[in-house]
């Protein structure tokens, strides 16, 4: 029996109306359907609710309602289970978003049947060092960024890759991103947009004040270590755009390949060259691809 | 009589043997020597102190012991007297500082005799308006910073030019600098290097998610105005590198020519274009021009 | 007694129709016309052909029919006379013709009654040096560059500014654009944007292969050489977008303000910030601003 | 028994004594040694010669002596028979090479022992096809670029991506580099630097008038079709820095993986890293990495 996971944002207008309409047609087709508890509250529907680590290992897919923002959350926190996940778009433009409204009916029915791919995509993980033990770690989708606060001018930042130094920035910050997140803050910082199937680590400097600083493409067995300069602390680290951890001058970023892999389902309806096309017609960077 | 007002950077090592050197230099000479009292007292020569307030008619130039930061500070602090001042260099290399320690004993001869020109560099005003009224004033020489906090992905800013909507910037920041700030933190950014006699205005977008934006050049008689987006509230304002103010949703930073001229005495030695070039093979951008 | 020059792009569909137009419109008011030999036969008005030696003093003002490009040809053209020049645009999105088809009528009649205010623009000369004499001169109203032809890797070429060596490119060429220009071929290099009434020049390397080479904005009364290393003979001048000149290794180009400038009619109607701000959301640079 | 193939750069000063030294060395060790028949004749050992045809399947591994340059062409030309290669170095700093002259002797002990390994670099084709018949190809190592000549403005070419529109570019041209050539001409374009292990492609637009187009990474697997708007007939198509082509306005220019690779003989002592670290700090790029 299928087991489908419903994951909305429940801030998203008219959330309810489509939520209902999806857990009505699983049931119509013997589909168990089971949601985040705090969603399922919110949403009062609390008879679906299910804890994650409970029904994991029944959750055939996952599904988004949202945005791109929603998709990558869950993604992230799914990964580690394997669990593939599709992402049904409720808001503007969606990258990595797979299904369009109008389009809901005749994809579930391809989800129900299994007629559809799945697209692996890197995942990093940052790990914080202090005092020579691990205090933190956090998985990444898009991008790991180091970078100073508001109020400092810039810090200086050794860049190690597999333990060698390959760099020194005085900088805004750093940023290593996925291929999946090369067109986030990354495109904003100079550097490369690249094909998100590829498993390839992107360093793009922000503000480097040494000029011949480059975007810099690595391969995703490489480690990196990033090392701050002692005098500085007024460091944030940020994973896949939001603050997770003021740094200390001493502390050391460790970003190395996570074990797991986000895994999309894919239609192969949309394709990611059209949608880069349209991207950069619109001139902007505001999502995925 | 002739009025010198000498201002050190105490942290600077051997500050007090070159203090003391200059001091007794015009001594002998007749020349009256003053310093301010916080630096007076803590370098042990409190018989020199003088308010700015009670001395700024009658000192004839000043001179700075340090870097280009305390070139920067005095020459913003005494611009609104029409003092002109003149760095000794004590740190690295200098870009705006005039004098070099081993030429110290001529320059002060070149002073005394009145032998130099006076580069007068256009300097800024950036207000503060809150509610309509202004809050906070401030003059800068380098440039004038509204950013993001370390807490936020990006801002919203509105950029007017004479009350015209020139430009809407989803980024960093922006960055407003004199012709003088344009080889620091407007460059690290992608700004271009202005000849710092020009009297413009540069204005530099960093890290825009729009990506066709760039920098602007524009006269220093144009006012500008920058708004943010209402949701926000770590957005700070950095004026020639420290943070002064935080800035609330709604507020408005006004940028317009100050009344006043920083005076920056001038022996013809040193070429501006040489300079440059030494900087730019280095590569970094650490000073200012 | 008024007399309008008439430039028409012959190129141009409905050109005959509009200049027919224009033609009755000045005889019905006494208004004397000439129009270039060449385009006079070609559209067949011989009678109103007047050869601009012959003219050129009693020319009021030109009148452009076409895009920013027969305006920029005109005004260059007609800069050594002083004589004003207004375009009506008969292309795409126009950046310097004032007059759109759907306003000639009320236009015209602002051009007899002197009611209109005139824009001037700053020119460059260039110069080119060989064996120690001039043996060329061209006025650039957007911009000089000095760059490798096709069949060459990168050219090394030395800038002086006011005779002092300000830089060295090994790179594929340098512009050096004048504030109208800035918008063109300057922008894609990375240049900044530069308000076409400031009158200052910007200098900025093609694919320079020092990475920390930058865009240089300095004054208008700065002199430009450029000078090339001995072994290239692939070298080529272009002046307004058009290739002037095959230069030779020890040729030396010298650029400086022009004695002249262009004079620009103008009504006020036409905001630059607001085409900069179409411009800039479009995203190119096809035209000048 | 070993079958070393020898190729000089003649031009290179004190080439014969080198060359004489090497094939000393390999004479006293008994193995064989072949030198292309031109470079054969010019350094008076024509015993030595050997047409490249004749002896491919003999040579155990090709030695490059010259710099860069040298090694590049050599690689490029002996790749499709599957010889490893190494150089040594008797230019300025080079990147490719391995040998410098101070350790020749241990380095020659070193391949006679078989005491290395092999670094494969990917290498891709350019077909130009005209009037749907493939009438040009040729393998390059570095990058395939696709330029205006001298006397054109810009050109405007389409991109596509394993048959896809996936860009247009009004630009100066394009570049597409293997990892290998990411450290040259696409670097001064704004290109990333990718690890040379990588096996990825890197298309950089050339002075993009589109002010949001951006350098593009992807996989090796992945077709290049780049097309020319018909109007221009002064394109040409450059190879590994020698241009090789003139192209007419409707050719098709299809880059895409070659079959071979690079052979590159490593002894594993020069890191990548430290080499681009010193590349960085001395901001430029004339070498490859």
């Amino acid at each position: 029996m299928l087991t489908v996971g419903l994951f909305p944002n429940t801030k998203k207008q008219s959330i309810s109306t489509v939520l209902g309409w999806i857990v009505q047609y699983f049931k119509e087709r013997n589909v168990r359907v089971v949601l985040p508890e705090d969603a399922a509250l919110e949403l009062k529907c609390s008879h679906l609710a299910g804890k994650l680590e409970c029904v994991k290992n029944d959750i055939t897919f996952g599904i988004t309602l949202g945005g791109d923002g929603t998709l990558l959350n869950t993604a992230r926190e799914i990964a580690p289970f394997g669990i593939p996940v599709c992402g049904v778009n409720m808001g503007n433009l969606g990258f990595l978003t797979e299904i369009e409204l109008p389009d809901l009916s005749s994809a579930l029915d391809r989800l129900v049947r299994g007629d559809y791919y799945i697209e692996e995509r890197l995942m990093l993980d940052a790990v914080v060092i202090r005092k020579g033990s691990p205090i933190y770690i956090s998985p990444a989708l898009n991008d790991i960024v180091v970078a100073k606060g508001g109020f400092s001018r810039m810090i200086k930042l050794k860049l190690f890759i597999d333990e060698e130094l390959t760099a020194e920035y005085p900088a805004d910050g750093l940023i290593i991103a996925t291929s999946t997140g090369s067109t986030g803050y990354s495109l904003s910082s100079g550097g490369p947009i690249v094909n998100p199937k590829l498993k390839v680590i992107v360093i793009t400097p922000i503000c480097p004040h040494t000029l011949h600083s480059r975007a810099l493409v690595i391969s995703e067995k490489e480690e990196i270590k990033v090392r701050m300069q002692a005098t500085h602390d007024d460091i944030v680290l940020t994973v896949d755009g939001q603050t997770v951890y003021n740094l200390l001058p001493d502390d050391t970023v460790v970003v190395r390949r996570s074990p797991f892999r986000a895994r999309f389902i894919r239609f192969t309806g949309k394709s990611y060259y059209e949608t880069l096309r349209t991207k950069l017609r619109r001139g902007d960077r505001d999502g995925n691809c």
